[in-house]
C-alpha cells in the first residue's frame, strides 16, 4: 500500500519534516534495520579484533590498512552515481504511475454514447466495459507479482468474473506464439462496430471517440508492459550497487577508531561508536533503498502501487457507471445563484 | 496566498535581486526564524559550557570532539542530496500547478454549443457547468486542507450551491465502497447526451468536443488526486531530512570556536559569532524549506495555491459565461483599420 | 529586444566563441559593470585599510580573519546552487517563449473556413480575429511591464483599435469580482456559433476546429499568466541570492593579499590586483544575472521578449490574412518539374 | 535479447540488489571481463618492472612519476562527464524504445472500420496491414544491424511475405534518388481512399482515423530513423571516452604501490593487489559500458531491443487480428455481477 | 553533413568506443587542432622563457606566480558550468532536429484526400504540395546560412521552381512591415477550401485533417524560427566561455614544470611535456566545442543538419507522392500467409 503523508506536510512549519522522521510504515528504519544490524555487527567484530586480539605489529599493519581504506572510501563517487541513478529511477516510477490504466474516460463515453436501457443495451455496455477491464487485468498479471499471485491461471480470471467461459474458449482457441493480452481489445472494437451497425451508437464520430479512447487505454497498458519488459539496463544497476557496497566495505575497515596514542592525523579521539559513519550508512543505503523500492513499483513493498485494489475499484465503478447510472439523472433544478 | 514578485524582477538591474532579500511575506526569514533561534540557542549553550564550565582536560576532549565533528560535517553530501531532491519537488509542484482544473475551455464550448435562450436552455447550461465545478470541488476537498476546512461535509457542498438536494440524495444513494468524485462527471455525460437527443446540441461533433474536454478536465482532477495520493517516497524525504539535520547537529559541535591559544590548525581566531555557520544554516535549511513548502502546495503556506479562491472564481465566472453571456454579442462594427 | 547571435556561431571555428566575448549589447559586461565597480571599490578600500591604516597587531588579526573567511568562502556551494537554480529558470523562460500566443493557426483556419467575400463576411472574419488579438493583449497587459506602460488603461486598448466602444461598454458592464480577460474569448465562441447558424461556417467540423484552436490560444495566454502569477518560490530565489552575496562578502576579506613576509601558506605573492577573484566574480555574478534576466522575460531587458512588437505584428498580419488575403489565390500554373 | 530482471526486484528486501550482482547474462562482468584482464595485465607488468627490473635511481624516478600521475588522475572529472553523458544516452535509449512502431492501434481500427467478410474484404484488410508492417520493416533494415543481416536485400523482404512480386516491381520502378521507405505508406493511403470510395469504409471520420493512426505509425518509424541518422555528436562521445581512458592510463602508473620504506605520504602499505583501483575500474568502465550498450539499441547486445522478434510478432498478430478475428465475437452473456 | 557512427557502435564490444577515437571527420581532433596548437605554442613559449631567459630572482617570482595560478585554476568550476550548459545546448539541438519540417504526413493526406486524376486534380495536388515546401524554404532561408547562400534572393526561389512568377508578384504585392513566410500557408488554406467547394475534397473532415496537418507543419517551421531568433542568452554563453578560457589561461602559467631542485611540493618531476594538462585541454575545450557545434545546427559544420539536402528531398519526394503515385496501387494479391 502506498504510504501517503502529504497531509502531514501541508504547511511548512517549525522543523516541518521532523515529524516524518518518526514514522515506521514505509520508513527508512523499517527498510534498513536489517542491513544496519549487519553493518554494525561487522564493524563491531572488526573493532573487537583490532582492540583485543591483534598484537602490536599486527595492530600497526591494520592501522595502515585502515588509513588506506579510508582514503579510497572518499574517492568512491557514491553521491553522484546515486544522484543520477535515483533521478532516473524516480522518473520511471512516476511515469509508470501516471500511465496506470484507469477506465474512467471510457466509462464516461460508453455511458453517454452507447444507447438503450433495455437488456441488450445494458449487456452491450457491460460487456464493452468488461473487455476494457480484462485488457488491463491481463497486463497487470504479467507486470505485478501481487496480481499474479491473485490470478495465477486464466481460470481465476474467469472465476473472478472478468471473462466468461465462452470468451475463455475463444481466447484459448486463437493460435499465436505470442502474448494474447490484446485480444479483448479487438473484441471491444468488433463489438463497438456491431453496435454502430445496429444503431446503438448513433454516429461514426461517437464510434471513433470510443476507438481513440480504447487505443489510449491500450497504450497505457502496453507502456506498463514496456517498463516491465525493458528495465534500467542491468549494468547500470550493478555499477551503482557495486559502488555503494564497496563504499561500505571500505568504511568497515577505514572508519575504525585507531589507537589515539599512536598519533595518526585525524585519529586522536576514540568514540567507540562511529556515529557519523552510521549516519552515512543511513544516507547512502537509504538513498539506494529509494531506488530498490521504486525500480519495480508493482511488488508488495509498503510504497508500491496497490494494483489489486485498482483492479477491483475499476471493475466495480465502471460497471456501476455504464449500467445503473446510464441515463440516470437528478432532476434539474435551478441552482441557488439563479438570477 | 501565492507570493508574486515577478513585477519586481522584470528588469535585470543593479544588484537586481537584493530587493527580494528585504521582503517578509513568503520569505526565508519568516519561514526559518524559529529554527534559526533554536539553532543559535543550542550553539550558544554549547559554547558557554565549553568556555565557562569545562575543566582543562574536558576542554581538550571537547576540542578533539569538535574537530572530529567538523571533519565529518564536511563529508555529508548535503548539497547534492538537496539539489536532486529539491529539483524533484519543484518539478512536481509546477506540474500540479499546470494541472489545476480550470473550467474556461468547457464554459467556452458549452456557451457556444448548447443552444436555447429559454429557461430550459439556461438550466441545461448552468447545470452542466455546475457538474464541472462539482467534480473539481470533490477532488479539492480530498487534496487541500484549506478546502476541506471550508467544506468539511457534503452538507457544506450543498449549502454553497454546488449541488442540489436531489443530487445529494442520488449521490448518497449510489452504493460503492470507493470514492465517488467521478459521479457528477457521469451526470455531465448523461445530460449532454440528453441535450443532443433533444437537439439542444446540434451535432455529434459538438457533443464529442464537450466529452473530450470534460475528459481532459477530469484528467486534471485525477492527476491532482494522484499527486496527493502517491507522494515522493517517504524514504527519500527521510534521507534528505536526516542528511540536513545530521549536518546541523555536527555543526553545533564542530563549528565551535576553539581556544586559539591551544593552536589547532584553522582555529587561531575566536569571533564568538560563527557568522558563516549561521549563513550556511540559512542556505541549507532554506533550501530544505523550499521543499517543505512545495511538497504539498495545497496547504496554507504563504506560497501555496489559493484553492478556495479558485473554486469561487471558477463557479462565478463559468455561470456568468454560459448563462448571462450566452449568445450575448457586441454589435459588430468596422474596426479602425478597415480599408 | 532579444539579442540574436546565432548567425555568428553557425559554424564551429577557430576559437569560435571568442567573438561573442566582444559584444556589448546584452553582454555580461553591460549587465555587470556596475556591480563589478562596487565590488572592486570595496576590495580596494579594504586592501588600502589593511596596507596603510592598520597597526601591526591589527594586521595580524585581520590576516587571521582573512584566512578564516577564505576557508569558509570555499565551503559555500555557489556552483551547485546556481547550477540547479539557473537550470530551473532557463527551463521556465523557454517554456514561456514557446507558449507565446501566435494567431497564425487561427488566422489560417478563419481565412479558409469562414466564408463570404461581402462586407458582412469580411466584418465577421476581422471581428473574430480582433477578439483573438484582444484576448492576448489583455493577458500581456497584466504580464508585461512594457505592454502595461503602452496600454495603461482600457481606453488605450480601445484607441489602438483592439476593441470598439460598444465592446468596451459591454465589457465594463459585466459584473465580476475576477479578472475578465476571458470575455473576448467567449464573444469569439458566440460569434462563431452565430456564423455557423447563418451558414458562413459550413459544418460543425469546421466550427469545432475553430473552437479547439481558440482553446489552444487561450491556454497559451493563461499559461503565460500562470508563469507570471506563480513564480519560482521566493525562498528559493532568496537562498540562491544569499549564497552568492555571502560568497562575495567572504571574498572581499578572504581574498586579500596578505603580507608575504609573514609567511602564511599560499600567501607568498602580492599581486595587488586579485585577477582570479575578479574573474570568479564575473562567473558567479554573471551566472546569477542569467537568472535575473530570464526570471521575468517580459520586462525591458536587452534579452526580454519583444511583446509590444508581437502585439503589432499579430494584429497587422492576422487582419491581412483573413481579409485582404481571403480566397485570394495566385493563378495555378504548372510548376517547372511538371512531367 | 533484453535482460529483464524486474521480477527479481519486485520487493525491496534485505540487501535487495545483491542478487543482481550474481547474474552473468547482460552483466557488468560479461561486458567488462576482457577490458578488466587487459587492465590487470598492464598493471601487473608495470608493477613487476618497477619491483624487479628498475635500479634504485630509476625506481626513485618512477615513484615521482607515479605520484605525479596519481595527482592528475584525481583531477580528471570522470564522474561528472560520465554522469551527464550517460543521462543523455539513457534518455535517448528510452525514447527509442517508446517510439518502436507497434501496429496494435492500427489493427484495432482496421479490424473494426474496414468492413466485409468476403474475400475482397479480407484481402483489403490484410493488404493494409501488410503495408503497415512493410513500412516499419524498411526502416528497421536501415536502423538495425540484426534486421539487416536477416533481410540483406529486397528479395528477402519479398520472400518473407512482406511484399508481393507486383509491389516489388512498382517499388523498384519509382525513380527517386532518395530513400523510398515511405512508399508503402502512400499505398496504404491510396488503398484506404479506394476502400472509402467502394463503401468498405463507411465514413470520412473512419477514414481520417485510419490516416491519423498511420501518420502516427510513420512518425514512430521516422523518429527511429532520425535517432539512427543523427546520433550524439561524435565529439561528445570522444570527449567522454578520452576522459575515461586517460583516467585509466593515469591509474596504471599512479596507483602502483610504492616502496613503503621510502616513506612517501600515503604509501606506507604494499597490498600487491590494488583492490580499490580495480573496483574503480569496474565503476567507471561499467558506467561507460552502459553508454556503449545503449547508444545503439538496435545491435545484438544482450540488452538490445529484439527487433527481429518484433517484426515477426507484429506481422503474425496483426494479420490474425484483422482477418481471422474480424467481427469474430464471443456470444454476449451476462457477467456474474449482473444485478 | 551529419556524422553518423551508430553502425560502428551497434554492439558493445571489447574497448568498444576506442574505434571512435580514430575518426577524423567530425572528430575532436579536426575541430580542435588549431586551438591545440595555439595552446601548445604559448605553453612552450612560457616554458622556454622561464627556463632560459629568467634570472634566478625572476624565476623565484615566476614560480610563486605559477603556484598561485595553479591553485586558482582548480577553483574554477569548469566541469559544472560546462555540464549544465552543454546539457542545455544538446537538448535544444535535439529539439530542433525533431522539429525539422517533413512534408510526409501532408503528402500522405493530400495524395489520398484530394481527388481527381485529370490535369486540374494533378495541378491542385502539386500546387498544395509546393506551398508546403515553399513555407519551409522561406523559414530555412532565414535560419540556415547554408540555405541562404543557395537562395540569396527570392529570384533564386522562383528559379528553383518553388514559386511561380505569378505567386512571386502576389507575394511582393502584399504590404506588411513584417516577415511574410506565412503567406504560402494561407494560400494553401484558400486553395484547399476552394477544392472542398469544387468537391475535390469530399468532406469537411478531410479538409480539417489537411488544415490540422498544415498547422502542425507551420508550427514546426515557426519553432525552428523561434530557436534561431531567441537563442540561449548571450550572458550564459559568455559566462561559460569566460570560465573555460580563464581556466586555460591559468593553466598556461600554473601548469608549468617548476625547477625540481627548488623543492616546491608536487613539483619534484620535470617531464617537459605536460601530458595531463594537454589532455585536460582536450576534455574541456572539446566539451565546449560540443556546444559550439550544436548551438546553431544550421551552419556548415560536419555535424550540422543537411538542410539543403532536406529541401531537395522534400520537394522531389512530395511531388512524386501526390502526382505520379496518386491512386497508383499494386494489384492486390493474397499474401503468402493466406489461410
Amino acid at each position: 500500500m502506498t504510504v501517503t503523508y502529504s497531509s502531514k506536510v501541508a504547511n511548512a512549519t517549525f522543523f516541518g519534516f521532523h515529524r516524518l522522521l518518526l514514522k515506521w510504515r514505509g520508513s527508512i528504519y523499517k527498510l534498513l534495520y536489517r542491513e544496519f544490524i549487519v553493518f554494525a555487527v561487522f564493524y563491531t567484530a572488526i573493532s573487537l579484533v583490532y582492540r583485543l586480539l591483534l598484537t602490536g605489529a599486527q595492530k600497526r599493519y591494520f592501522e595502515k590498512l585502515s588509513i588506506y581504506c579510508d582514503r579510497y572510501a572518499e574517492q568512491i563517487p557514491v553521491t553522484f552515481v546515486l544522484g543520477f541513478y535515483v533521478t532516473l529511477v524516480v522518473n520511471r516510477w512516476w511515469n509508470q504511475f501516471v500511465n496506470l490504466p484507469w477506465p474512467d474516460r471510457l466509462m464516461f463515453l460508453i455511458s453517454s454514447s452507447v444507447h438503450g436501457r433495455d437488456e441488450h443495451g445494458r449487456l452491450l455496455r457491460r460487456t464493452l466495459m468488461r473487455y476494457v477491464n480484462l485488457t488491463s487485468l491481463l497486463i497487470f498479471r504479467s507486470v505485478s507479482t501481487a496480481v499474479y499471485k491473485r490470478f495465477p491461471t486464466m481460470d481465476h480470471v474467469v472465476e473472478a468474473g472478468f471473462m466468461t467461459a465462452d470468451e475463455r474458449k475463444l481466447f484459448d482457441h486463437l493460435k499465436s506464439p505470442h502474448l494474447k493480452y490484446w485480444v479483448p481489445f479487438i473484441w471491444f472494437g468488433n463489438l463497438a462496430a456491431k453496435a454502430r451497425k445496429e444503431g446503438r451508437i448513433r454516429d461514426s464520430v461517437d464510434l471513433q471517440s470510443l476507438m481513440t479512447e480504447m487505443n489510449r487505454y491500450r497504450s497505457w497498458c502496453s507502456l506498463l508492459f514496456g517498463y516491465d519488459w525493458v528495465g534500467i539496463p542491468l549494468v547500470y544497476t550493478q555499477v551503482v550497487t557495486l559502488a555503494v557496497y564497496t563504499f561500505f566495505f571500505a568504511c568497515l575497515i577505514g572508519r575504525q577508531f585507531l589507537d589515539p596514542t599512536v598519533g595518526y592525523a585525524g585519529h586522536d579521539l576514540d568514540l567507540y561508536i562511529p556515529i557519523f559513519t552510521l549516519l552515512q550508512f543511513f544516507f547512502y543505503a537509504g538513498w539506494l533503498k529509494v531506488a530498490e523500492q521504486l525500480i519495480n513499483p508493482f511488488g508488495e513493498d509498503d510504497d508500491d502501487f496497490e494494483t489489486n485494489w485498482c483492479i477491483d475499484r475499476n471493475l466495480q465503478v465502471s460497471l456501476l457507471a455504464v449500467d445503473e447510472m446510464h441515463m440516470s439523472l437528478p432532476k434539474m433544478r435551478k441552482d441557488i445563484y439563479w438570477d
